[in-house]
């Protein structure tokens, strides 16, 4: 199993492309990503748990419901929510996806980011889809950028594995940047593979993927509107097909797996503003659900993420977002390491500040990556998760995002 | 019932200072304050719900389960939390004051409030005592500036009102700026009243109190572990004494709530680099439980804070934190206004936007206090809270909180 280049289109049969159609203001910006694949492909997705959900999410909620779907059409520049027109709108979308490709607009996977509360024309669409079409090639980098809103850079991954002496490939693009706090859904994550597998074990596998993947990722405390991760398998590799548990759906789900942890950290990093990727590891906690509080109450600290952009070892702040995580934690007895490629530093011991050099901190807190070890004696309960720093520039981006 | 000058000592009996004694390095800064009463008082303690507890709070907790109590001592630049030998040395601190005043330690309540992990020694303690009760007057400003840390301003508030003929008063003071986000406790409050009441019935009474004013306070989303309110009643005023529900203890409960209400929307206006005030009332909601939520959710909102700092009437952030609530709420039948002294807009009607004008929208947000009025069609349910703008000067002050 290892990393290779590709992303969205590194599994075989699928093309995509990324253009510019005018829901942006800035022409420079690409706005209309799609993705294509040769051929029909098992497909299932998970949403957002927002109340308030985009007109495409609902929209592709229906499509999905038959597990099938031959092509993704994702605009950025406008989320197309809270909109009394919405849904025709999302609607219309994939019938000119037919109209163009041939596809049925039922085996369409619609999405939308960007502003909430602005009516989204279809205008755009209709010159833009056929732009798209022409356009498809198995260069997945521009979709990857043409999702794009606040994030600063793209966002793929490609994995290749076996199945039984069978070569498969799994690959996929995410965006977001800001209003993330993924729960039971995603940010926009599309994944294509050329596994053989079916709708249900697809379903399944990334139903159980997001858990330790896009719902351990924190920006900002604010869960979308428009939160979806889709996924779509052509087949074509030839593996006998998986429609079960077993060895075969474990390899699928490890390389699955492999891409969305990747796409996380890429996510957490390009956080809003952010100049450092943090993970929080806990171990030793009561059970896996309370080690997942305790990484998310982590990441989630606003005070703490602002001590990590100024490098300041502030732990009390680690040791009070555990305490206030819902778990039922003995504070007395948990530990609090920094590392990073600097260096690794103990500054809590059994609930106890301990000395350290604020020098070797600062030197470890100033990396690019860190890692926040938390580790509990209550059980065996562990998690990861991954967040960035709060910064000037989140607040900049977000003070005056409409205009 | 009418707002009055004094504060923490505008009630018969009180005293109070604010010293500096040496916890701080920086000398121009008031660090210890010492608030006492002429005589014995019922008194009673809301505390912190953070599994992480100062070990003041432990202590105070210990010395109120008799529900009485003479004196508070409490000190800022040090929050004697997650130290091997805090309860050790809260304890001395009472002795001291016992030593110094005659009052018993354990009728002292103590609190500590500022860098969490970082030892607190008694020697600054042993001559700021004696000073602090040098200096008692009553002028309570003294205190109200002693236990301050990032606020920027001190916080006090009295009220006077009438029980059967009798006048009696109620003031308190706060601080806090950070690391707020109540939960059943509050930041550092202190209030006290020359009311004759039980100490059973003042417990009630701050316990039912603290639902709807500081438990409704988010400047940052963390609870801190060091939050207390403390309440102390010296009987002088001469009233029949409360000792049970009815009209006598209705009167105290809304001369309480005067109080607490103001040093809520004071400790919200100074969060941590806030340029302005947030209030949040919800309407129509469910239920009193569901609109506390919703409130609770959208002054919350990082994004919706920071657009509220670049004044930017951007309401989909409004919808999208009702819709991750953790209400059932219908967000198909919201509406939301923004209102200020400049004026009302309506921005959203019925779950969608409607068109309105961006200059009247930006005037109405550059001023310093800011109503969200959102109105569901649910229900009853009523709720406010306060919370304030996310702005640069948050991510400074937290950078480098330490140093």
């Amino acid at each position: 199993m290892k990393y290779v280049e590709g992303g969205i289109t590194a599994a075989q049969g699928f093309t995509a492309s990324g253009v510019y159609c005018g829901i942006r203001k800035n022409k420079t910006k690409k706005d209309l990503a799609l993705i294509m694949c040769e051929k029909p492909c098992a497909a299932a997705a998970v949403y957002t748990q927002n109340l308030v959900k985009g007109a495409p999410i609902i929209v592709t909620e229906k499509h999905l419901k038959n597990k099938k779907a031959q092509a993704i059409i994702c605009n950025s520049g406008n989320a197309n929510t809270c909109n009394d027109n919405g849904e025709e709108i999302a609607e219309n979308i994939c019938r000119i996806v037919e109209k163009v490709t041939g596809i049925s607009a039922n085996d369409v996977i619609v999405a939308s980011t960007g502003v909430i509360g602005q009516k989204l024309s279809i205008e755009p669409f209709e010159k833009g889809i056929p732009f798209a079409k022409d356009n498809l090639s198995k260069n997945g980098k521009n979709a990857a950028t043409a999702i794009m809103t606040t994030d600063t850079t793209e966002k793929e991954c490609a994995v290749e594995f076996e199945i039984k002496g069978k070569k498969c490939k799994i690959g996929g693009i995410a965006k977001g940047s800001g209003m993330i706090h993924p729960n039971m859904a995603t940010l926009l994550v599309f994944i294509t593979t050329d596994t053989a597998i079916s709708g249900d074990m697809l379903n399944k596998a990334i139903k159980e993927d997001v858990k330790n993947s896009f719902n351990m990722v924190s920006v900002d405390g604010d869960t979308s509107t428009n939160d979806m991760m889709a996924i779509m398998a052509s087949g074509i590799a030839g593996n006998e097909v998986i429609d079960k548990e077993g060895e075969n759906y474990e390899i699928f789900k490890k390389a699955l797996n492999m891409v969305t942890i990747n796409l996380c950290k890429k996510i957490a990093k390009d956080g809003e503003g952010a100049t450092k990727l943090l993970e929080c590891r806990v171990s030793g906690a009561k059970d896996e659900e309370s080690a997942k509080k305790i990484v998310k109450s982590v990441i989630g600290s606003s005070l703490l993420k602002a001590a990590m952009f100024g490098a300041d070892a502030n732990w009390g702040r680690v040791l009070c977002a555990i305490g206030y995580s819902g778990t039922q934690t003995n504070v007395s007895k948990i530990d609090v390491e920094f590392q990073s490629k600097s260096g690794t530093l103990k500054v809590c011991s059994m609930g106890s500040g301990i000395a350290f050099d604020e020098e070797e901190a600062k030197k470890i807190l100033s990396e690019e990556e860190i890692i926040i070890s938390v580790t509990c004696r209550d059980g065996d309960g562990e998690a990861k998760g991954w967040g960035c720093d709060l910064t000037y520039d989140y607040v900049k981006i977000n003070g005056d995002y409409r205009t």
